[in-house]
């Protein structure tokens, strides 16, 4: 399929990776939110940073990209980073985004596709109840198919990723982790609230060229044998940064809901991320999707301090990786 | 119902009015173009100005507000303007925003909603058409009932605005212009699309204790005898800016459909808006829901000198009125 032992490359093309939006869904700060972190940051106060909501874009090549997940603030994010703006040469109409891949079928993940409107050919990536609610919701008809198609991903099947004409370059398999359904999508009468195996999943994104792959989990309740032996030595991992503690929403009186409830494993705790990813050997560790209620937004806090000291990074808008 | 006749406030309190988006759907400039406006732009030409998607913002004291129309930016727009901020001093979640009034279902005009959760009670004012398209769309489940409660506008019934436990002291009144049902939900079998009355309609805000009112009217059609006759006389109208000549998509090669097809009325031209308001006698006049195709988003333009010339503003976010 690809051709890498038989014309190498002159030099290396690294794989572009770029956070457009670090938060949770409602962004940092929340609209209608005055828990200190989001009374800082609107205060302008240091170590207080501004963060839209969760969006990963990735290139192999940095001219044709990839959305992981399509927040309500891509416009603004598309604004924001001239990668993604239309190449003057390429006529009236043009976008170098090709594909958006959709982990889950939160708001905050999923509602982004309406800007993406104006007749522009890309490939919608998601699972096959992701696309039911898509398809059932009459707002995402603003994406005109067969122009904008949209692609079931079958769960541990690696495929090629293309859109608008344009193969990628890039190979993405998705995979099921533990987790909850939307919850505007919430079944309260059901086990579980109706979540079943594949409402949330992760991404291997690899460059098959190059030989080099990061994994993507914005949203995750916990890490079984499963998933942990999946990211045992991978080389770059942006995983679920929700809380810091699973109680944190509760003692801080914003919302009745523990993270385990929420489908969101919290960083701290012998649960936490930080402990379970101690022992898989992974070399960069950055969180995203963080909840404004997280004390680690606070740059200067004893649990930034304890994140930084466990060798995780905390995710920023507009933070730039090469791999 | 009000009692300025009785108790005479001592000073005057006057309506604010906040252009919290100025563009047509897809904004300026528009995530996939490269006319010549939205080269400009993102190139910081002098002589335009960026600009978010179509709402206003309205208020009778300056501390509780009511959006007409929620735009897809409608976070952005919220972190722009302090005045729709939460009150530090009003407790863990707390927004000044009460109401959202829609006057249509184009989802430049309604997707904000999205932004709008979190467990915050205000109202939704809407058409009984849009209504059922909101209810039709599970992702604005995110907007729970009965924290925040549709409400239908009957046509030419003026109603006191309220929501989430306030009186904005504010009347409102909904009427129906000609115009188109939203492209998403166009039945192309059906004359006119499917379109009825009442799929677009202007908005008259009234402060009764002042006896101030403005028209609000971002898709229009056609100035008929009707709305001419309504609008008679007006102190201030925000009105429909989308295009100066009915060909200019076709023109530019951006998209093959007049803006009559699209439902909106050009600025220029004997049929169009310059010419008809011109015997109406209205106070101010200001553009509003302006497309990206519209030569007047250059400041230097021989369009925009017309407009000037015909005694109307160009609305830009961020524009600010006292009534």
């Amino acid at each position: 399929m690809f051709a890498a032992e038989w014309a190498p490359p002159a030099e290396r093309h690294p794989m572009h990776i770029k956070v457009l939006g670090s938060a949770a869904g409602g962004g940092f700060p929340q609209w209608n939110c005055n828990c200190r972190n989001c009374v800082s940051v609107r205060a302008g106060t240091p170590g207080f940073r501004a963060r839209t909501q969760s969006s990963l874009a990735v290139s192999r090549d940095g001219v044709n990209w990839a959305l992981l997940n399509a927040s309500p603030d891509l416009r603004q994010q598309i604004n924001d980073t001239p990668a993604l703006h239309p190449n003057p040469r390429a006529g009236l109409r043009h976008s170098p985004i090709k594909a958006a891949v959709l982990t889950n079928g939160d708001v905050d993940h999923i509602i982004g596709l309406i800007n993406l409107r104006e007749a522009q050919p890309f490939s919608v990536y998601a699972s096959d109840r992701v696309l039911a609610t898509i398809r059932a919701n009459s707002v995402f008809q603003v994406l005109a198919e067969p122009l904008v198609p949209r692609i079931e991903m079958a769960l541990d099947q690696p495929f090629q990723l293309e859109g608008g004409g344009t193969d990628l370059g890039l190979t993405v398999e998705a995979f099921a982790v533990p987790g909850k359904v939307a919850l505007y999508l919430e079944d309260k009468s059901s086990t579980n609230f109706g979540s079943r195996e594949g409402d949330t999943i992760g991404l291997k994104v690899t460059d098959p060229l190059e030989k080099k792959s990061f994994f993507y989990i914005p949203g995750c309740a916990e890490i079984d044998e499963e998933l942990a032996g999946r990211l045992q030595g991978a080389s770059t991992v942006f995983f679920d940064g929700t809380l810091f503690t699973d109680n944190e929403m509760i003692e801080q009186g914003l919302l009745n809901k523990t993270g385990a409830r929420m489908g969101h494993i919290s960083m701290s705790g012998p649960q936490g991320s930080i402990a379970a990813f101690s022992k898989l050997g992974v070399g960069r560790l950055i969180y995203v999707h963080i909840n404004n209620s997280n004390p680690a937004l606070d740059d200067n806090s004893p649990a930034r301090k304890a994140i930084d000291g466990a060798g995780w990074e905390v995710g920023y808008d507009g933070m730039e990786i090469r791999l």
